[in-house]
């Protein structure tokens, strides 16, 4: 096992009727904004829960924020907190949401320069607007982490910061809130909970039983209960484990003491950014491609995953097994596997390796994926 | 799954060589208590790396915490707060002085009147002496939660309090510490960590996939590693295995949403103000009582248990092989699995039973093992 830190101060209140409490949550005396996207918020009920909840207490809003949150709309946001003198933010709706939430806390607070410094020189300002969540939509872990993505339309770019000043103070997470979900975002959520477990455990083995194990009951519960949730989107419970296990997969637990790939969610950034796939759509085209290329690498953990997960026992072909059983899943759930079905080929392959190395990014638990990789990966992906 | 809330702010770090981070986890204007057992720090180079990473900052001392730490040892150190104003206690060796520690940090501010009122009414001053942990012993699992068991001599008394201002503010974790462990130290560190697994795992299904499935991964961890810990002392890996096995099986995450049972803790603690076992002994010989007696409520949970855990296929008495086992596994380590072997009789059973139900416990996941049952579990223990 390798020498790690972990830290996670996030308040989580799990469960049903678990709204009302956003009141007591946040103290009374802060001047609060609340932040959502495109308005599912309103047909859903939760909208009307957290304005009763918070009656009287001159809740601000901003809505609109959009799927891979934008720089140019989240900048607006941050004029409000400025205007308004917004000490606290309440994001209300999935990842992308929170994501953006979290750069309005830190650009809010940030005079060196432009804020999109937070994302391409790793800049911070010396604190944060503090905020909390109510999370609609279980997939980016974004709940219990201090994380956040956001994109530039226009630069086409699409990058990734890291500050514990981001932390939520609290998440509340209620799973009949996700029974209105589309298919499309709850198979897009299964996928991406997915991605993030691989990221932190299909890499090499450094003798870390447990968290190959704990890593492994999340995939797990990710293939017996995705499926469920789509075919009956009211079962609580189903729900529930759901958005429990998309927690899990990205709150910094299963990576302790363990190398982390990343190369799967770098690629796919860049698909996103340039052809405007859907994040998970990308991830489940690029991880089968990164395994297949890094076959060699990571074989040691894709014949434990083949074994654990697929229960696959037969010799030799365990890992290719693996990676097409994987790929079925996806499948099982609506999904596409290749880059082809979406008509994109390889134009932009080239443009895409050059993009990444640009930015100085050596991809993969051991930084060899450059390159030619990038676009050997990428044909891969065809 | 149930409703549930959870936080947990203690920063862990881990790992080699990370006894010197001590000086600058605690702000430098802090005037330091360091507590510690009976000297075996000083031994294995503990509270030399602790010296040279504090020196020139004025370091108190209070030693002799001893297992099942008692108040009245406790008391003294309290004194020592309040007359050197310390405000940061610094705990350095095993769960029995973190929990003293707990105590003390809680006492030293708390003049309402006898702070044993703590543990006796629940009772709480506004503020505890910040804390943090060097950890020498992976059992207890008290440097990632707010919980702690204490001891009064003079009555005979263990009992416990949980409290969110006693989080550790970090918890320092070198597996090398614990290279020099006693054999004993060691065995029981393994079953108090699955014991604690146990009370949040072995009570009934409410469709919690990934907890059961975290629960199992600890166990699975604890089984494998465990041995090994005991035939190569100085093994690692095996040793940073067990200590992070060991704090995830009480750092609240397994008990997310799922019943707890806690009876074996309970009867186990009066057998060790009673009659001075170890703790972890008490804990092997009460729990597969526990389940004998509480079969048919545990059933469908013994029956999942005997499956993932122990790999049981055959029919009808999966359960009882599944405790057989569990037994077998602990008398492996070197532990006894009943009482008489401690030449322990059923005189004080009754006694045993009407102490728990003078202080109201209703034990068990249901609440329903009270008088009589208790008596019945302990009659399973001879």
């Amino acid at each position: 096992m390798q020498n790690f830190e972990y830290y996670n101060p996030v308040r989580m209140v799990f469960g049903r009727q678990t709204i009302p409490k956003v009141s007591d949550l946040i103290p009374r005396e802060r001047k609060v904004l609340m932040t959502y996207g495109g308005g599912s918020i309103k047909q859903n009920g939760v909208y009307d829960q957290i304005q009763q909840a918070m009656a009287g207490r001159g809740l601000l809003e901003f809505g609109g924020i959009e799927p891979n949150p934008a720089y140019e709309t989240l900048m607006k946001a941050v004029e409000v907190c400025r205007k308004e003198k917004v000490d606290f933010l309440l994001s209300v709706g999935g990842g992308s949401v929170l994501d953006g939430t979290k750069f309005i806390a830190m650009a809010a607070h940030y005079s060196g320069g432009d804020p999109w410094e937070i994302l391409t020189k790793n800049a911070a300002p010396e604190r944060a607007v503090p905020l909390g969540c109510v999370l609609t939509l279980p997939a980016t872990g974004s709940e219990m982490n201090c994380f956040a993505v956001i994109s530039r339309q226009a630069t086409q770019e699409k990058l990734a910061f890291a500050n514990p000043m981001v932390y939520p103070q609290f998440s509340i997470l209620d799973p009949e809130t996700t029974f209105t979900l589309s298919e499309r975002q709850v198979r897009n959520g299964i996928a991406d909970a997915f991605a993030h477990v691989m990221e932190q455990y299909m890499t090499y083995p450094v003798n870390a039983p447990l968290q190959d194990r704990q890593a492994e009951a999340i995939l797990l519960t990710l293939i017996e209960e995705g499926p469920k949730a789509l075919k009956n989107p009211r079962d609580y419970d189903c729900r529930a484990n759901l958005m429990w296990a998309a927690t899990h997969a990205l709150n910094g637990m299963i990576a302790c003491g363990v190398p982390q790939d990343w190369a799967t969610h770098m690629i796919g950034h860049e698909i996103t950014a340039l052809y405007g796939l859907d994040h998970a759509q990308t991830l489940v085209v690029v991880m089968p491609a990164v395994w297949k290329h890094q076959k060699q690498a990571k074989a040691a953990k894709l014949v434990q995953y083949a074994e654990r997960i697929w229960g696959i026992k037969d010799g030799g072909e365990k890992a290719a097994t693996a990676i097409r059983r994987t790929e079925e899943f996806f499948r099982s759930l609506g999904m596409k596997t290749r880059l082809s079905e979406y008509g994109i080929g390889a134009e932009r392959f080239e443009e895409i390796a050059e993009r990444l190395e640009r930015r100085g990014a050596k991809l993969g638990e051991q930084g060899t994926i450059v390159g030619k990789a990038v676009v050997e990966i990428l044909k891969l992906c065809l």
